[in-house]
């Protein structure tokens, strides 16, 4: 255990990140494994108070986790899949809705008021925070020609109304968001949380995006720990797909972060959120703990 | 059909009480059939979208209606009964926070929004807004003694906490608030939503209490519609409650006023919700639609 | 006479035009009919503080009437006439002013604050809201050459300085403006109050410039009543002027509007205020009362 | 006349007098003499612009002078007498309200900006400013009785709402108030200027009352005006009332200070406006110019 | 060295006491050993700016050390003494004031700016801050009787005008007050620098004082460092005093801690600046570095 | 002696000027003979003061003067010369920064505060207002070469970080800054006073720059009096010290003037500080007492 002169010390060391980030707007993504273990859980969570408390102004969108897949079994709502997709009807919004809204949302807003920050819940639809259209897959036919699908109420984002994130910031409070967004005639669509997370660091000029992932970043090879790219420029990101290096649930992610950047964010990060206080790392220590895709 | 000329008349009728009311904070209990019907649901957002734009400040506090125990059957959940009531274990408290904050709020929220109102959804671990201890209820025994019973976790409102009610005042939005209140360790209590509204009226120093009933008010003759007593004093409910013209679950509705006018607010009215547009007669016209308990 | 249910279905029709022109600027042009008829003098003040209750932000600017005439009667001042026009000398100035300034404008204060509005007179003179300058009539000589005749202290608009107007308005008053500008030296100038209405409007970069008038508004065929343009552009109007559409004293009122659409000013009205309330049937209906003038 | 350095040195001397009062309400009786002579004008509406830029918030209350009396001259309106108290029917009130709102007023507005402040005029209807009752004459009976005798729109101000002229003295402009009050049913009272101005100091918690006058002050010897008491308290007034040495006209005006007094104004001064600047010698030297009446 | 991992552990576990101190104005003495080593002195003001980042308001009030004296020593100045005391003649406070304000005050602020805060020097002449009178000292005659000896120009706080210093913090400066007072004529006075501390903690409604020392706090057995009383109250100081436990220079800074907690500061320290970062440790760990003197 | 009547008279001849000049901020370099004279030192604050009350903004910069070498000499420290420059070691520096920080401005401090304005002393390293870059001299070798020669701890302004004056003048504060600048590594420097006072008017977007001098102002033949040129342009500022007009320390002075108004302040002027209050006669009467160096 580190003596009182040694803590004293971290805590100094911590100092110029302090100063570089403070009131700086920091919108975390949070979601996977960090959002499922209770000891991460606790680590993520006290990392956003603390930014909080250093003078930070953190946001956090959360995903759904395995909750809402549990939920509709235990109703026995099944699943129609069109092309590999599944579609997002009605029944099926209904609970997802429920259990990110009712559920994962006040769980997180819970916390982090027991930890000692003061967040407030919302979902897309308070404030109309995030408007989404109606979003069809391209399904490739045989013939090599492409048809649009409808696989229920799935969004895309095509406003975000950040007022009410601003006032909450500005009043000192942690905005905690469900990734559910208003639609035409106020039904809710399903949008994805990393999406929204980007989406929404845009409309909020925020100085970073963090997504939590249950990787280690973007590794040079995959089955090599130690070959992570620490930081990765949005010119790379092409030719890294086209390597394979980017691939799978990776593309999204840093697309997430390409299009944040183009919007303005200043830098964005994929981290590994099973690394307790990958946040802290991230902020208050030169080695950072994953990629940072930049411009 | 009014002529448009009669309908300025009645635009220039209402002057007197928009200016009556102009500034003043409202608290509506938002329950019964009028949160079932579709129609009836529309007319109610609509004048508290209404209210809202001639200058008051409304804020909602709804109930769980009959969806709570619709989700419970659905998921085969069974109820434990002490003493005749319902025991709120972890998983009904699960459940009924899911459809209370998930569901409700939200649907709630966005027809507001479609109105074309600015609301935001809160429950009552938003900012620690309704901070709650566990209610035991008193069992009688046969020996005439009486025993605290667990019924599980039941809150009692301990502390109200309306900072992020007049943020959001301030700044134009409609709060609307699920009746979930935090507890020890960060659980979540199911609290009685008139209860909760009577207790933000009074920590929001409200001028007016509102709770939207299933009946026409408090009868003088229960089977005389036009009974209707349409000022109570707190003086008399003692009186009423022995003369059984205040009984059944009229009780603490008119407690809640009572309750509410002893915390310093202005005024509180138990009207019929089965009436469209109740508040805006209620608010508008002299006659009024219900019961006002008043010091 | 309308039920309480058809009175609130007109305040809630009324809703989507409140919520239409809240926070926004209207400046009134008051007089003729309007100003004489004590019931349509109190229903066009009425008009105005309903107005500036459900959110909007009424000026109003207003006319001489006959009044001036008949106290320059009364003091037996002879008016000298040049090409058919009326010179105002000082005397008559000063006779106007008092008038306009002393009568017309504190009796409109005193009614919009009897209504239960909360309204402050200005002239033109009050922190040089208005500034003219000596306006040149232009008359013709039998040999077909132009002169420019003094017609004595009639003046043009040089300058608005809205600063005074902005207080108020910021602060919750209704302000009430007397066409009397100030000019070389502090003289007081006699300005056309339907161009000072206009100038006011562009100044404080109105939404709706709405003029009431004694006619119909603009007639297709000037004996058949039914015959209403609701609306013109700026482009029709010269052609409407050739074909004697718009003719006599329509056409400096219609160049107010084409000036003031010129100078920023959202859309122009110019309605019939022999209507009672034509000012709230303007706003809260869509058939309106009269001739949109529009870009 | 003076070197540039001699200026420079009673700038100097000034310094302790604006130091002194920087920031202070100061409500100045505007009447008599200096409201007559063209020159005597400038100077005392110079000394209210200085006032304002060297950091004090000075407000004027103006009297009627002799023009109202010209005016209902000129229109040959007889006056009624009532115990030798002329009777202010509505056709008086009318005139005397345009002479002093519509002339007056606006003069006093003009000069001062041409002089370099910013002025907006304001009468007692103006947001309700000054509010009267009607003032019965209590006349004595031959048998010594007393009776109440109607004099007809004279008002007793029962009430003052300065909000307005908060607003302007905070936005930096310098109100001047003509002395009509608003009664019952929107009507005008004739209220006395004096006792309008020391009403509005103690609503304004002004610092200073300043009654511009046509005598010297109070004089110890009416014979010899080297007699000029320049302090007297409050306890001297009765008996020098009772010793003759206040008297008639003067009366009246030291009620006033001694009701200002009462009611929180900080010091009360009646001065001779006969002298050019003499408002800036009062405030700015220490001999003063008149009799400060104090606690 | 501790891990990465080490280090966020240390970091959170900081969190209850950062979020214990949000916001708090602390009032810090600094001198002896902590000005004069170069390693002291950069870790009590890193400590200091890390507090500020953390949301504390740091006040600096710094001592003399022996500065003072090289300089006198260097200028050949000699010291008197009346009764033991040095007396303070206007050449001596003159060069105490250069030295204080014009090198020691400079160098913290030159420190701290370095570090990363934004330091402001203050002395107690500036905006007035620290008024002092003369301080006389009491000297016993060898007959028992005692005698005011003047020991010129050291001063006794009078009154403190601590608005300066309210801005300074709301506009996110750290003050560093050098403990020169003005007195009569505009005359600098030396003041003591602890005492200066506490009264300015008492006008700014400080609450912490935290006083530098060189010595481990108050033992209850001076031979014994295993003995420090961690905590005293004001109740038990005279009999500390009696016992000879508190003596010599400890009374002083003993009798500034009552004083100030009389004056309404909540808790006061007196800690060892000897050890590095003694500031951190007293305020985010349990155990402090010092003894607490407390109601 | 001027009577009460002429003094009023000269109070109301600056009003034009105190309009002309409300709200400006003006940067007032002091020094030379006005900075030792006691009577000169007085007149200059007190105008310094009065211009605060009247509205302006003014900043004080001071140089030097004689003390800092008379300190030198007291400590028997040797100044080495450089092709005929005085280097600033260390020592040196440590000892103009007490005079200058310690002594100067406390003493001007002081004694505004004293007159009755309140003052709050800066250096350039409070607030890291002034930042330097170290400077070197360009010496000229006897082969025609340049050679850039180390002159010690003597900076050129790079940077100016305005905010603490700013927010000293919103809250009523006169800052009063001397000369010295923060440089790499926590330094001090010594930087010449009319160059900071023209880069802070720069920075602080000033609309006058006045610096105090010994002379009369620039004189067409130096030789006589009269021949003072009241206005100068940029222009004309090559062919006047071509024409030697302007020479000797008149360049520099003439070349920081030239340097603000390219940084877009108003106007600035070299005024004779030997006569008393020559700042009010320069900004109260027409003549000015120096030359003003123009666009």
């Amino acid at each position: 255990m580190p003596s009182p002169m040694e803590k004293a010390g971290i805590l100094v060391e911590a100092l110029p990140y302090i100063k570089k980030f403070y009131g700086k707007t920091v919108v975390i993504k949070y979601g996977g494994h960090a959002m499922v273990n209770e000891e991460l859980k606790k680590a993520v969570l006290t990392d956003a108070v603390l930014m909080k408390y250093v003078g930070m102004q953190p946001v956090i969108v959360h995903g759904g986790g395995p909750e809402i897949t549990g939920m509709l079994k235990r109703l026995g709502i099944e699943s129609n899949f069109i092309g590999g997709l599944r579609v997002t009807d009605a029944e099926t919004m209904e609970i997802a809705q429920m259990v990110l809204v009712g559920k994962i949302n006040k769980d997180i807003v819970g916390l982090i008021n027991d930890i000692g920050g003061t967040a407030v819940g919302l979902s897309g639809k308070d404030a109309n925070l995030l408007v989404a259209d109606k979003k069809l897959h391209l399904m490739r036919n045989p013939d090599g020609s492409e048809e649009a699908v409808d696989i229920g109420l799935v969004g895309e984002i095509r406003e975000v109304n950040p007022g009410i994130v601003d006032t909450l910031l500005k009043e000192g409070y942690i905005p905690v968001v469900a990734p559910v967004a208003v639609g035409e005639g106020g039904n809710s669509y399903n949008v994805n949380a990393d999406v929204a997370a980007g989406a929404l660091a845009v409309a909020l000029n925020a100085d970073k995006l963090i997504i939590l992932t249950d990787v280690e970043g973007i590794l040079a090879d995959r089955k090599d720990k130690n070959s992570l790219l620490s930081t990765v420029t949005m010119q790379d990101v092409p030719r890294l797909i086209e390597q394979g290096i980017i691939d799978g649930g990776m593309i999204p992610k840093v697309e997430c972060c390409t299009c944040a950047l183009q919007g303005g964010v200043g830098t964005t990060h994929i981290i590994d959120g099973r690394v307790p206080h990958s946040l802290l790392l991230e902020i208050f220590t030169d080695q950072g703990v994953g990629t940072m895709v930049t411009n």
